[in-house]
């Protein structure tokens, strides 16, 4: 029974903690009682990790509101920046900036959404409301179908495979019929487009990052729907951009291949076959 | 005694999770036999939590190697964004970069340190490796040293207040009574400069956001030292920044200083009377 306590305990208190910081995704700052609310929580007991939550800066509090706190933001931005995608992309995210002018992002698949790594751009970045940790569905966006395409896992993506796709304007690819369609031209050209998909107004140009049956991440220029070329002049610099980082992540370790499968079997991908180190990249990215 | 049980364990489970996440604060990927030595924790309860953290995506596993997960990610994200000040301060953070070509940051005192919220810029910021939750020295930057002249608590700020200050670069201000000097220089003119203090070859120009003995943030541009027009054309746009920002915020919320006195007490800033709203920001950033 001790034993039992003692193997149980942290469990549960983790669970906890992730639903009361679960709570802030959305509405911003809440108080006690719309915390307990939320979690279902006995009102003495959230109160007292809401402080302890507080004094570890997890969470903050104003007044009676409470809010995340400065080491979330800290730990989040070690979380991307020790990414090691991530550090293998960034030189070749900046270079794509600087050649096309367009709004740059680094994305990876996360169950049904993609979420994104990174964001470059100039000017043009403040109108386009996407952020480095924020989510989409990946069916919406030009990263999203260029890794669903390439991930060998297209049919079995959904418990729920009979239902409608959830749109977020109405370009939105609504159907699964027309996702798969859409898929299947994707994974033929190693290109994915999308205009006004995801926001009013803009559109982007994908590829994806890794082999061709597994794509660990995809790059994308955005910018405004009208200037984003659809006749194939933005498909070179992006296929090799993705070309390009897909090698840096190579080169850093000699097992590379294997271990992104790895680290991305949460993601629900297959394993593949390890491709040899020079072949895997362009096949992906021709 | 059950209810100390239920009261403290809680408590020690928060501590011994935020002891396992600090711990990838620096090397990136642990092993268990590394999480264990870094944390003093026993070996089976350290494995028990570590997994239901990557159940949580807290953190995620490749191998035997733990590393920061996605939900971090996510959360430090969110965090930023529900951020009053960053929302208020994101327009006239990208028209600042527009009309000087230079990156943006934008920055709050948490302890002895700045901790960025946003940086903006263009091919420039790939050559300046700070980050959105990164920290600096507040001592060795513009922003940190617009605060701290601002804030109200530069004689109390450090516990250790006899011993040297720790340096970046060997421009960086190195003892106290230079940097009394310096935060004197800065309230009179309500501008910061930086030369080379943090980063060899980058020089920065801050101003404080917020009432003059009450600064909450600071907003700068960076660039390449020799390019940073120390003779104060810089000063006019990154001042009206600050005072726009200020303004904005101010503008959001019928008891702003109020509440932002109260959300900064964790900085350790002493508590001001309340300004009239048209007062404050003019006060600041004159």
């Amino acid at each position: 029974m001790t034993l039992e306590m003692e193997t149980s305990t942290p469990n549960a208190v983790l669970d906890r903690v992730s639903l009361v910081l679960d709570a802030f995704d959305g509405p911003g700052r809440l108080t006690l009682a719309q915390i307990v609310r939320r979690t279902g929580l006995p009102r003495s007991s959230a109160h007292r990790m809401l402080e302890r939550l507080v004094a570890l800066r997890w969470l903050r509090r104003q007044g009676r509101d409470y809010e995340l706190g400065i080491r979330l933001m800290e730990l989040g931005s070690i979380a991307v920046h020790q990414d090691r995608l991530h550090e293998a992309a960034l030189p070749f995210l900046h270079e794509l900036h600087r050649t096309t002018g367009f709004v740059v992002h680094l994305a990876i698949l996360d169950g049904s959404d993609v979420v994104y790594l990174e964001k470059i751009g100039g000017t043009l970045a403040a109108a386009i409301p996407t952020r480095v940790g924020g989510r989409q569905p990946a069916h919406c966006t030009a990263v999203g179908k260029a890794i669903l395409a390439h991930s060998g896992q297209v049919d079995t993506r959904e418990p729920e495979a009979g239902g409608p796709l959830p749109q977020k304007t109405r370009y939105s690819i609504s159907t699964r019929s027309r996702l798969e369609t859409e898929l299947v031209k994707i994974r033929t050209h190693g290109i994915a487009y999308e205009r006004e998909e995801s926001l009013p107004g803009i559109g982007c140009v994908a590829a994806p990052i890794g082999d061709i049956d597994e794509a660990v991440a995809a790059v994308s220029v955005c910018g405004p729907a009208d200037r984003m070329n659809f006749d194939h002049r933005l498909a070179a610099p992006v296929r090799m951009t993705a070309l390009a980082i897909w090698r840096n992540l190579e080169g850093g370790s000699g097992r590379v291949v294997p271990t992104l499968q790895r680290r991305h079997q949460h993601l629900g991908m297959r394993r593949a076959s390890v491709s040899p180190i020079s072949g895997a990249p362009t096949r992906v990215a021709r």
